[in-house]
């Protein structure tokens, strides 16, 4: 059967999150609902990045196969036709080999989290972006962030419920900037623990408001233990921004 | 009585425009309302550009009397805290003096246009900005521009209910440029006329899609006939960035 990778672009808001649950609307049942549409048969829809309810996605990747061979670009007009009007779009298709698998192949995933860093609410990025009132200071931020970047046990930084089968990951960027009244933090590596990416941010946090220092960040990885981890940072400033493949593929 | 310039965010989507009526609600009245429930009498808040339904703002700017003195941090927060959760946000406050009136001492006006060029639909930036499946030539579209720019009788691009005395006005920069799948228009004068900025917008499209030629533009501001402006483009890509004030206020 013919393969099709699939990058996406969607709004977290409304749903449970990437994966198929029995509690809600996830983005897998809408996108495998909207390819079944169109092409009249079941389908499968397997994403690189399991995000979580309410996180975004600006260039998740998935593939699906199908039983015809299809124009690329009349599979991305027609699930996207069909998935009107959930905040969900397919923004290209390609035509992949079988050994392509969107979760297996990927060899680097990126994510970006947002803060606005000021006193008064959020507006227009009310939902996309976390609002922290107090003044961070990026560049303690990205000093103590580097201490995370390399091979670790980031068993601290792991949510309770997370299935990988080791705690030890490589981070290969985690860097802190700022642009005004914007915090932007960038996380990238071959694959991320549960709650890996919005732990590290909401530890981070506190050491932008002066509450830590790097040494206890540092010390709260080599420990292990769940417990000395800041608390997660809200999943509505999070954004899957791309997943990387062999060229390749 | 104390005066105070509030400068506003705001998501003009659930909004009937910024101006108070009867027929929904409004940004003036919801920062009208929260303004009296802090400060426990009646006012008026008068705006610096009266946006219409589902334009947003990144600055608009208004002023409002109060019968105190209050920090200027203490009204923000006050009314902001009145505001939740409506989408409007109180940036700053600033005491100005009696002179200062928000619409009339301006001394220029900046809006923001967003167009996403792409085939695919929008899923984050649906009620932000305009989607636009056909590739635009952004260049040509800042050429046929800058024949708009200048001293110019409007009418053209005014609409029918619009209330200026004069269709006479100085556009003062009107930019085109493409930054990957987005293409922006800033544009800046003193004041503009009712639906200026989206009827301009809607015939440099036409300009970007191949379909009007620089020349077709100049001929249509000369004719001055509404007939000949280009379909008004959606409110929702429209941002009211800032307003400027002679730097005594």
């Amino acid at each position: 059967m013919p393969r099709y990778k699939l990058t996406i672009e969607y709004d977290g808001g409304p749903f449970v999150g990437w994966q198929r649950q029995k509690n809600g609307r996830s983005v897998q049942e809408a996108i495998e609902q909207a390819t079944s549409a169109f092409s009249g048969e079941r389908v499968t829809v397997k994403g690189a990045g399991r995000t979580d309810a309410g996180v975004h996605a600006l260039g998740q990747v998935a593939h699906v196969d199908l039983a015809r061979t299809w124009p690329a670009e009349t599979v991305r007009d027609a699930v996207n036709a069909h998935l009107r009007p959930e905040p969900v779009s397919i923004l290209s298709v390609e035509p992949v080999t079988d050994d392509f698998d969107s979760r297996f192949s990927a060899r680097k995933r990126h994510y970006l989290y947002r803060i606005i860093d000021r006193r008064a609410p959020l507006a227009l990025d009310r939902a996309r972006a976390w609002s922290v009132p107090i003044r961070l200071d990026a560049d303690a931020m990205h000093s103590a962030a580097q201490s995370l970047v390399g091979k670790h046990d980031f068993t601290t930084f792991r949510a309770a419920e997370c299935q990988a089968k080791s705690p030890i990951k490589t981070l290969d960027r985690l860097d802190v900037s700022r642009q005004s009244d914007e915090v932007v933090i960038r996380a990238s590596a071959r694959s991320f623990l549960h709650n890996q990416v919005r732990s590290m941010v909401g530890t981070l946090k506190k050491v932008g408001e002066g509450r830590w220092s790097a040494a206890e960040v540092s010390a709260a990885l080599a420990a292990r233990d769940r417990a000395r981890s800041g608390p997660v940072a809200p999943a509505h400033g999070l954004y899957l921004l791309a997943v990387d493949y062999s060229p390749a593929e």
